[in-house]
């Protein structure tokens, strides 16, 4: 019941005054205007919820998998493990896991993607990050092109491919080492530029706070950044981008 | 002229191969297809130049002022000071100075504003990064709902103007202290969030690295980051969200 | 209108459904439970509202000054100048300003203290952030002692003092440099200890760092840490454990 | 013998001077006003000895373990491994670890839980931590309510669950990422919030300190920090502010 | 084909202008200036591509060692492991593993040593850094003198070892700990120096930072600074300032 | 009265049980052991109180340096300014103020200076924090050598002052940028090395922080650090060494 | 006299082995090797003195400026002031200060430039740190070629200017905020590249700790550090470099 | 032969000049003053050399440790293994490894300690650095006093053993977490303190930094701080003090 209806129930005597006031307190502010979050989540933005593997306890993973499917048809879920895999391999039907984006998922029609976003990523050691980055958006049925070690250090290789990257609506730019990429890539396209930075590197990278910082302190324009290594944020803001560009 | 126009001049006998190999060299890369950048930036890119005024010399900042005034009719300016104002008011004709928003302006007919973005503050002391965003955002033609001083630490002020960003295609969130504001509202909401850390505070914020940590750490989706007090910066990615949204 | 009101005006027929859904929601989720936070905020907290006096231009300060003291009777602001208290000395009668803990109120009855807190600081210098954090409590109604300049490279001064903190509810623990001695008071009392860094000393205390590091990671139990120099908060928290002890 | 019966015994003739003045050097301070601290740790402050089994030699913790059984009848220890429970399991009769909150203990009365706290976690990640600061409290005779996964990015939960602790008399708000739950309670209790980061996350939380950073600036009163997953410190912190208020 | 040979391919309408184009587009901006940089590398820059093999999948490294091989006679590595050195010796003969500086390579005829680097260490834990730095250079052709284990603390040492890199056209000056070899050297020579911090030490060393603040805040002329155990980089730059020096 | 005055009173019935517990409590620790720490601190340490001006209120100053000067004929302050020197100038006959150092002091006769430490300076902006040091060790009666600008970029210069340092009972290593000064001293001389990082330099020193790093870590036997800046404090330490090597 | 001079001497009975020892010892170290380090500084070394002017009291800077310039008939300070021309303009003749690079100099017969370096920066603030580095290469004896404002946000500014740099022995490569040019640079290039980062910036740059970390993280060959702003230190090496490649 | 009787020889006609020149240049700077270094290194300083385990290849070890001990007779060893004792101990006769210590030692005569140190730590889990320390100081020939697990959160447990270390000549104070003892120890004794943080907590002690500032900030008197862990080096310095103060 939302609020119209609780007051229509009242306003017709089928629920008295002190009732509706405990259903409106008990269900707390959901029933007002961001109601039934979790369940209605798909419906309401659009965005099917999604399993966080790591360091979840076999047996909530077990159960939060199978909930999942039942109630969806489908089920995604970031950073699993080769273990998390083979303990729903026979539970749940068809699910597959890719160990270089570790993402483990089952179901779904065949889905129709819309509009179009590029994963650009500056070496090939990036392509873990980048590709849970495109697997997410195009779970979220977003089209996707890859545009794979195009560093900085290299510029030819990223001219090479400007075309492809010129009429994305959105770029996810993984670096790791010093993330120069984003800013390259924001001078040369007019799209929103979302930096990933990532935790490749070795010495004075600090685990992906140099790459961080390097997006951060960007002298482009139209670049934002996410946490370091966070593909899946990636794909999921840049989905919500297209979905604006495509309309839908 | 581009590749193609300096092709057929060659296939048609009016430039050399040796020149035309020295144009292409000599413009370089530009003419291939980001040509003319700055010069055609307005026209590209739907964005006139901006003026970073801080810590430009007083010749450079008149100089700078008249050519893009002379050329584009107006000038937009961030980060001026009241004695840069000084300056440029006996040159600039009806040149405005706002010293909340550090926003050093001229010339420009009314806009039509477009689409619908907003922008949020935590507190008071954010504003003035927020209306650098706001005002960035309109002199690019974007319509800006302000929602100022709703911080988490009271969510009924953030609760009671929910309904005015819920339609907005992007949501500027401006924050310094703790700088949990965007984790709130990117649960709220389903659009893209821009998180604009500010260095509102004081002793362990260390200059806005606190809120900057937080916002990258977000556990909500959708929400990217730009640099500390950077209100331009998300006020320029805004619009380009806002434009991909409104098909412009 | 409370929830309640507003239902039995739609039972009685006096509202519609329609116009109570609306209420409901401009209100939002004030009305529910946490409503009319700032108006009714002493009645409901027993904590009148404090300025943060620190950056507000004079405009705005002078007005909050003149609202709240008219409402009040009463106005009490921390972090404030000299200049402000030019400022507010003609219009605000009786208003006083205390240089060293850079409060500047107005008004108030002789309030009765309950209870007992004590404030403690380790040198001379941590006297400003202890008398924000004593008369911060006293402006709350808390009876404080004040125990400064014990530090612990001289025990003696602390031992000498034992007896006059053994039996307060609560020790605001305030020190800078080394920050050692809400561990060495978290070991000689049994209440909570409220540990405040201060930004007192130089080179490699990093405006407080060292001092908050030394705090938080306190082997004495019994103690939670408030930000550098904040003795507003230290004495707001006092307060609240003073007043569960007191049982007001 | 405290100071009193020494001097009366030297009054008395049975004890000298030398004899006297020996007996108060070798005790030193401790008999004088906190004397026998460990001994009678319980009876003095309510408080028994807690085990930090980490990092503890075997044959070290066996002993201590036997040792406070035999003496206290119960046994309570943090941080507690399997191995560590297959070496006393044999030894001290009843003992259980619960690897969630990783406590090993054995014994104890049923006990009769006093006041109210509620212990709130932002993910479900950081319910180690909680149950942690929970099981503490329980065990010094606290009554706890567990208020679970209601992290800022969907307000709702936390909303829905609003009455439940706004009767308590200290939270203890845990949360890793970013951190922000400590300041949305902040603004919706009356009581004292005990902020308890925890190094849940990834990226840039380096290890629990954004959380950190987060919660000692947050713009809330009347909150106050502790280490980076010390559920142990809020546990027993939020015991002692529970008793101040509950009178025992 | 370059510009030119385009170019008057069109003007003899061996190409049209349309193909010609595309050919420009489809290679960018590689031929205009900087073409083919991968495939002619080493004839270009005379460096050929070195192989950083650490995380490198297993059929990956074995197929860009295959490659290389074959098409260079020879092929060389980084930070290989040991499993690295089982997959590949029965592929590549004549393949060997150093497990100091963990340098896996095969083929390469003797190579004719040219100028004179000297590559100079603080202890003998920096060994394997300043091994893959010299073995870098070597493999570049550059003669390295090795100097070892002349760190600062025990001046004699390095002093008795003065005259060898006396006339060396680049040192590479190899730290851990406190990193203050490079400044030394600096003082003693007037050729370059290349400085590397290691991540060798303990505490408050910090992976290294401690040697890289070091050597940055140098206060001797003509020392500049790799990152924290890059051992490659700093060969390769002194090889090509070697070469410079050596007119190659 | 010490304990056994105590006693002997209360044995002999000139004080009662009660009366002599009351001043045992309230002189607490003090009289046990380590009483009348302050007053008799010269007595007892052999070093006199030292006044650390910076910050202190004028007034406060003021009445310090008479009280000290009367009851010890003497008056040593540090970090003080040319301001207090004209506070002080015509109420402490013949003080003086050194602008290098920044002591003021007053009266002493000529002392007897014992012992030898050395203090040393990488460079000739390190002298003011050395003369501290130099000169703090002078007034608590120590000999001095002043060894400056011998920094590790030319080591001719160390080196042609070595013997002078070499029957020093402490070295004083004073130095700023990359602070490498301590670890060659250290591998000079055997006697104990006192490094003082100071905040001199530029970029990325972080105040200090690179030397205060490098001193830390460094790979010399007998070297120990004191805070950035804090002649003052190495000064004392040296004439605690010096004192003890003296046998005075 | 050398080594050999004095051994002769003895040997010819001129120098009693007494004398020759005190010589030996008095001048230590200096007389073996690398002796009289400062006043033959210039002929051994090819760099004369410079001096850095920043924080020099008046009269030190006056007559070490007067003893340089009388000595060597030139003079040439970096980083002074304003202040300090207007000190030594009536002193020294001809000297004069360049407010963009800070360098206050005089004399030196017109110089013939030699070999050639590429000075790049990425934005206009970047050229105060250019300069210095430029000026001091062209003390030195350099041909300096300026190539401003090609920052990596605007790819084609650098690459309409690539063959200028393209033949240049070294490049100095200066930027701030994200710090990304020497990577391009880099990769373009075939010299070594020498990375200034620069302080312009604000917000999470820290000082230039961003751009210091994207540089020494490069994933671009033959690239190494130097600090913060240090173009002095950045022209130094070049001039090394250059003069090595030219053989001089 | 050191220069005097190189010169002799010279002069006696025993030498030819060139020849003493070879000698002294080749020996370099080690005759000169500091000879021998290594080979006389515990006839010079009075202590012999210690080996470094951690880290050392098998073969090496063993090697160092045979050589050692034939030439001393004695061999001690630091970080030390159970693997390398076992590799040693059928090689070296009686020889020992505490696995607590991690000390590693074989031979030497039952020996005569002297003076006076005292070693302190603040819990029982600093106690293997503290051993380290310890054992250091003993194998160095000095009298050690062991006074663990007094940290500062239990004044009494300190205060009881005050008696113990108030006549060493040195403290040796080892504390991890808060890092407080130190300090309170400084205000207790007048002889120099050794402090020695320890990566012993967790959260943010970020291993052992925060100990390390809250020494390095200490505001006792008499204090300086060696690296994290760092028992040898206290050790070490504690024994070149106490060999000062008995005059050996």
């Amino acid at each position: 019941m939302n609020i119209e209806e609780i007051l229509s129930e009242v306003q017709e005597g089928r629920l008295t005054a002190a009732d509706a006031s405990d259903i409106l307190k008990k269900e707390g502010y959901m029933e007002m205007q961001y109601a039934k979050l979790d369940a209605g989540r798909k419906e309401r933005t659009g965005f099917a919820e999604v399993v966080y593997c790591s360091g979840k306890a076999d047996e909530h993973l077990i159960s939060i998998y199978k909930r999942i499917y039942q109630s969806e048809g489908e089920v995604f879920g970031t950073r699993a493990s080769m273990h998390q895999f083979e303990l729903l391999k026979d539970t749940i039907p068809g699910i597959t896991f890719d160990p270089v984006s570790r993402i483990l998922k089952a179901g779904g029609e065949q889905k129709d993607l819309k509009g179009k976003i590029a994963v650009c990523t500056a070496g090939t050691s990036d392509i873990p990050v980048a590709e849970e980055a495109a697997q997410t958006a195009e779970f979220f049925g977003t089209y996707v092109e890859r545009v794979y070690d195009v560093g900085v250090s290299g510029l030819h290789r990223l001219m090479s491919r400007a075309e492809q990257i010129s009429d994305a609506n959105c770029i996810v730019a993984v670096a790791g080492m010093e993330g120069a990429l984003p800013s390259v890539i924001g001078g040369l396209v007019s799209c929103p530029v979302i930096a990933v930075p990532t935790s490749i590197g070795y010495g004075a990278n600090f685990g992906g706070l140099s790459a961080l910082l390097t997006m951060i302190n960007s002298c482009a324009n139209g670049i934002a950044v996410v946490n370091i290594d966070n593909g899946y944020g990636a794909g999921y803001l840049a989905t919500q981008i297209n979905r604006l560009a495509a309309g839908s």
